[in-house]
């Protein structure tokens, strides 16, 4: 577990505001596949400190998670005073029951209906409200990020797999159960590839990072003469591929490599249409580690949006940006959902 | 055009509660690809008039199109008294505006960017409010039919092609244009059937009654024994096979009908499962032609439905089920939209 330093910009708890302070600070912790990254977040979005670890593997008991993220609140905590914090929020990879407390399924974890919240709440004390990492990220983007000032925005991460989120007249879109914006096992080829979900060709096993390191891996498997750039980075060794190893090369000019990102971008242009069609939004914003590739992906996405578009022609055409906070978008978002989400109860309280 | 009688059920004006009654009808116009449908609707949904008449080809000029629809209104207010009707509301089978008085685009009329609501309003005297067809047949299920008592639906109109709306928190979704809901137009077969929207594998190419006609055109064109009792219905003429013959021929036994409608129907579950993955509804309602098919359908798109959705076994299922107003929909929920909209304005005036 690495403990990053706070940011120069930590203010200096001051005594006299003390109260008002309190309610300013807010923990955001973004679970993913593969890492956990924690931050204290202000209203402004600025975060105050950072704590990252790595995921525990998916064979481990849900506890072992749990510690995990005990410890991160901990360090997080430590570094600038646990009364100056209000809530705790949380944004996981996985379907989120709609009371915003319980992991239903989690692919890459081990939780099985985990009442996440109470047992946070529990071993911290603090109020913990948890949520798709998707639907934060989305928020952080519409509060602080690319989407500041939109109303009607899709959010796509393309990461290992695609997460989804949906902000309709400003606000996260969750769906009858909570599990709206689950874009990536949306079929988008009969009898295509088969998806980790059980189904055959989901839009995340060809627009993803998952799709861009197996197209890489075969080609260097293969011994094809045009793997040879990045068969070169890896020794050799088509295991060892990853995605930004793939961005890097592309962005110094490997031919291969511009090419799998393009056809990423065309898939994810395919399924952009096929959600302008569904939803109408007047922006979508690209998020996750694929979209660190910028306009080398985003610029054949909105080719092959604009080529799909149904009554293109005859309608506004919504823009599609790249997001702006990066890795911290989660964290930041799930941060500003629990705070507004104690705000709202004390109001409750109160009214 | 046809009058059909005013039903029995056809309450008498009273002079005494004039007031009362002028604000508790409204007239729904429903404007489909080859029919032009409108009644006169109570705040019970029940319907105390019944116009029709057959929708103007595309060739013709907007202004004929508009002339029919006045002509259905006029016959509408004299069978029930135009003192009695509170407003107009149409349905239109294309991209309406946010704004609710401008049809963008219709495929099926000459309709580009066409002000309808100024339009209709200038010849009728008439509040008039302007949706799209699926939304208006949506309302009407959510408030009279299969979804009573819903708030999160996902309708899916199969006629023709393919018609969509989405109910969330108990209204209607239009987007930020008044376009969501093009279900019809999400591709779900890469390089797939031509659609005449201009692209290819579009899902009503697979799950329409278009489709369904297309299939059992080839066979008899081909001469396929399989096809040998359609074949006879039409008198060997291919260009005669209609839906409603093929779902006929299915209830009288016929084993390729019967075939063809569970290739739709199986479609029609992969559509649903992806639309599952995006929106999350707690209800499926399935409208339009092709679903007089019933269970012949239902069936096998609920068990293609149910091998598809993501997160199977974790999460609740929403149910599908078979729209209950059957081709009334459009009308009778256009007219309670547009009777909702002028109250709606009414009472911003006296506020």
């Amino acid at each position: 577990m690495t403990d990053d330093h706070a940011p120069s910009d930590a203010e200096a708890p001051d005594p006299a505001s003390h109260l008002a302070l309190a309610a300013d600070l807010a923990i955001g912790i973004d679970i993913g596949g593969t890492k956990i990254a924690g931050g204290v977040v202000n209203r402004r979005g600025e975060v105050l400190a950072l704590v990252r670890a790595e995921t525990p593997h998916r064979s481990t008991a849900p506890s072992v998670v749990e510690n995990t993220i005990v410890t991160v609140i901990d360090g997080l905590c430590e570094q600038v005073g646990t009364d100056r914090v209000a809530a705790v929020g949380v944004g996981a990879a996985g379907f989120v029951a709609a009371d915003r407390a319980t992991v239903v399924f989690a692919p890459h974890l081990s939780w099985r209906h985990e009442p996440l919240r109470e047992a946070l709440h529990a071993r911290t004390g603090l109020p913990v409200v948890i949520d798709n990492d998707a639907n934060a990220a989305a928020w952080a983007e519409a509060r602080f990020g690319a989407a500041l000032g939109r109303s009607d925005v899709v959010m796509v991460n393309l990461g290992t797999g695609i997460g989804g989120a949906i902000l309709i007249d400003g606000r996260i879109y969750r769906g009858r159960h909570g599990m709206a914006g689950e874009f990536g096992h949306m079929q988008i080829a009969p009898d295509g590839l088969r998806c980790e979900c059980g189904n055959r060709g989901c839009w995340e096993q060809y627009a993803s990072g998952r799709a861009l390191v197996r197209e890489a891996c075969a080609l260097i498997v293969a011994a094809s003469p045009v793997a040879a750039d990045l068969a070169s980075r890896v020794n050799g060794d088509p295991a060892a591929i990853t995605g930004p190893m793939i961005t890097q090369a592309a962005m110094d000019g490997d031919a291969l490599s511009r090419d799998l990102l393009a056809e990423i971008g065309r898939w994810l242009g395919v399924g952009l249409a096929n959600l302008a069609a569904a939803f109408d939004p007047q922006l979508f914003v690209i998020g996750g580690g694929v979209s660190a590739a910028g306009e080398l992906l985003l610029e054949p996405a909105r080719e092959a949006f604009r080529r799909r578009l149904p009554g293109r022609g005859y309608r506004p055409e919504p823009e599609i940006v790249h997001a702006a906070l990066g890795n911290h978008a989660g964290f930041i978002g799930a941060a500003d959902l629990a705070r507004d989400a104690v705000a709202e109860q004390w109001q409750g309280r109160q009214a």
